[in-house]
């Protein structure tokens, strides 16, 4: 930029320049990462930034609330603030679990249970369990089963594997990480400062007067299809039929649906856990889930991606040879205490303890329904999921957040976060101890009533 | 390319005929992925394979000769194979280190010991930990410190973050994930047939001749240049004044060093064990590096990446913000229980056990060096680093690679896995029992003698 403003300045020029130009705008509030850079001459490489990180407009939501948090504490530090906020688990994982993964440690230290490298795919053991447990009666096979680090490593690698030429579109609002990991690839353009949106993806709008299911009718076709079910942030899992509907347009447009079933555990009703539920989506279909949410491993890191044998791009290549070399090339397999552990999990024993946990987390969510429906607030989600949706019409997402942690010392997220079709919501997570959520409770009674 | 050919044709016919040439050329064994394919009518989609990948000429080395060790295995049920292949370890981890971890994973069973996500870039206590143990006098600031799950994972998430638009130079033999993940990212070219090198990359020989560094007289300036010291595969680690060179030419040519020091630990003699002992590389070097070889960690997977907040773009935005930001979209933090064990073996006994694992490794290379020295082969490596690098002039690596198999039952690597330079070598690793490796070297000396 600015050796275009001034072509013939040389780069010492330059640098003094910018470290001038850093403190102003820095004393204006214009440049956070100028406070990063030293007030000294250093030495800048001439490599260009990556014009796709530039795209960025806002940190990554979740950092960022944690920023906001950290403030508020700074603010009030004899609040007792309660976190309904980042989706994090914090129920003890049952101890049929934790042994395996500490008898695993412990075998390491033994010449018989000392094993390097697993395979990159994940173990054989675990990958058959999923196929068998988590996909029992929907013809997926072992090999098309690929242990990750979690959900998110996925998506991300999913997209590496898909490459910039991509087309997108995701629910709106979603999961930032489908969009964010767009930005990344450059299968994006610059954000309209007005919307909030990014050229080039598809925000299909989910809302009450939709059912939160997109209109295909409206939806120009793209290469890739994200969809979240049960959804996060709105809490809504999709209907057989729905789903049906979904898989019938991917395969009418030729497109790949990218499904994160990372709360498929949540559902009650008889929505599907699994996008494999519908007749022919291995063909159109690629699932990413996670034991993070399952079984309370968001520290524990482990989660798996389905890619059928039936998905060909145009030219007839498998998606699942490319996914493979990417897994080989990008990635080196999930820890193997963490593995034992998620076989731990799906034995029957392990599922039947981890079914406690989450029951835990849907009996939270009950409660905060309830509370939000007897103050006659309008709010969804929170029986299929352990999210609930809050909506306050007309207001703006990032100022609810401010008030309810102002007022109430709770964190939630601001629904914007999440998409420009979260304005006026802000998400409620059930991720808490059953006391801190009556807790919440009762703020939330005086702060809406 | 069948569009190409026969622009008219509708797509289900074009999928008909894709079948027949599947078939036809599955016969003649020119479509190892047409057996993937399912002789049926399926429906492909209307997503086109992204062009990066399709520049993959080979499948990933270690996979490869994966499949080789098993057909060979097939053929030979009864011979007992030896594998100084892959680098993977052998030696149990010592019991400090894996008591921490189970531990940590029992912990996460009770109310206190229970903790979901960790900040995405690695618990604090282990960053310190790096930043103090492994860059004590160097400068290093724990907020410098990104914990990963490993070396190779970070070399792709690097990657991710430069972008397509940048070139790159590595060292012409060295650890194949710098140019497949360029190709992956689109900074390379096609493949040139006829010297297996990628358009776009530049390749710095490193061979006898030249003392295995690069010359950098003959080198166009790249924007990113990777450098493995103690090379992989080569052994080699460069002196002081190599690395001092090394940085000299990026000041110069304003470039980004990304240096790999998996193997750092494996230094015997004086050269550094990091790019940060080197004057003025924080401006211009990103530091890789893993528990993976350093603590036996192969399967547990740990490791870490230094971005110094000195270290910035042409624009003067600093490389370590955008690293933050891939790392909180496409990382969610290094498995909790891994992290306990790392941060155990910084710990002075911790340390001191993992040093005795090492110094088995480093044995075996002194024996596996005495034996190919013994029998008047030309070898380097074995001293500052696991492996050997042995020349057969005039022979092709997967020749040799094939005749040491068919022979001594023992796999190596093909030098020619690590770039056109490598061809004529194989690459040994002393990663194995010591008497797996005395027997490898009686045979090895009868294969030689």
């Amino acid at each position: 930029m600015i050796h275009k403003i001034m072509p013939n300045m040389s780069n010492s020029y330059v640098f003094v320049y910018l470290i001038l130009l850093h403190s102003v705008l820095n004393l204006k509030g214009l440049a956070p990462w100028a406070t990063r850079t030293r007030m000294a001459i250093v030495c800048q490489t001439k490599v260009t930034r990556n014009a796709n990180m530039e795209k960025f407009r806002n940190g990554y939501l979740f950092p960022e609330i944690e920023k906001k948090k950290k403030a508020h504490m700074e603010k009030y530090p004899d609040a007792k603030v309660i976190s309904l906020g980042v989706g994090d688990t914090t129920e003890p994982i049952p101890t049929i679990v934790t042994s395996a993964m500490a008898e695993h440690s412990l075998a390491l230290s033994t010449p018989e249970g000392y094993k390097g490298y697993g395979d990159e795919q994940g173990n054989k053991s675990l990958r058959k369990a999923i196929a068998d447990t988590i996909y029992g009666n929907m013809g997926i096979r072992e090999n098309e089963v690929f242990i990750s680090d979690g959900a998110q490593c996925d998506i991300a690698r999913v997209q590496l594997m898909f490459g910039s030429n991509m087309t997108v579109a995701v629910q709106d609002p979603t999961f930032p990480a489908y969009v964010d990991s767009s930005i990344i690839m450059g299968q994006t353009g610059e954000v309209l400062e007005e919307s909030g949106k990014y050229k080039g993806v598809e925000y299909m709008r989910c809302a009450p007067e939709n059912l939160f299911f997109p209109d295909f009718s409206i939806t120009p076709r793209t290469d890739i299809i994200f969809f979240c079910s049960p959804n996060n942030p709105t809490g809504q899992a999709a209907s057989r039929e729905q789903l049906q509907q979904l898989v019938d347009v991917a395969k009418r447009n030729g497109s790949i649906i990218v499904y994160d079933s990372a709360y498929a555990s949540y559902i009650s009703d008889d929505s599907p856990q699994s996008i494999y539920e519908i007749p022919g989506s291995k063909e159109v279909a690629i699932e990413i889930s996670t034991f993070s949410k399952f079984a309370g491993f968001t520290g524990v890191r482990l989660g798996w991606t389905v890619v059928p044998d039936e998905l060909l791009y145009s030219n007839g290549f498998p998606v699942l040879q490319d996914f493979d070399r990417i897994i080989c090339t990008c990635f080196n397999g999930a820890s193997s205490i963490a593995q034992a552990g998620g076989l731990a999990c799906l034995s029957d024993e392990g599922h039947k303890a981890i079914r406690g946990v989450i029951d835990v987390y849907k009996e939270n969510a009950r409660i905060l329904l309830d509370t939000f429906t007897s103050c006659g607030q309008e709010v969804y989600g929170g029986v299929n999921s352990p999210y609930l949706w809050v909506h306050f019409p007309g207001q703006k997402s990032w100022d609810i957040f401010s008030e309810i942690l102002e007022k109430a010392h709770i964190i939630t997220v601001p629904g914007c976060g999440f998409g420009p079709g979260g304005e006026g919501f802000i998400r409620v997570s059930s991720f808490n101890y059953k006391d801190c959520v009556l807790e919440a409770c009762s703020r939330l009674r005086s702060f809406l009533g």
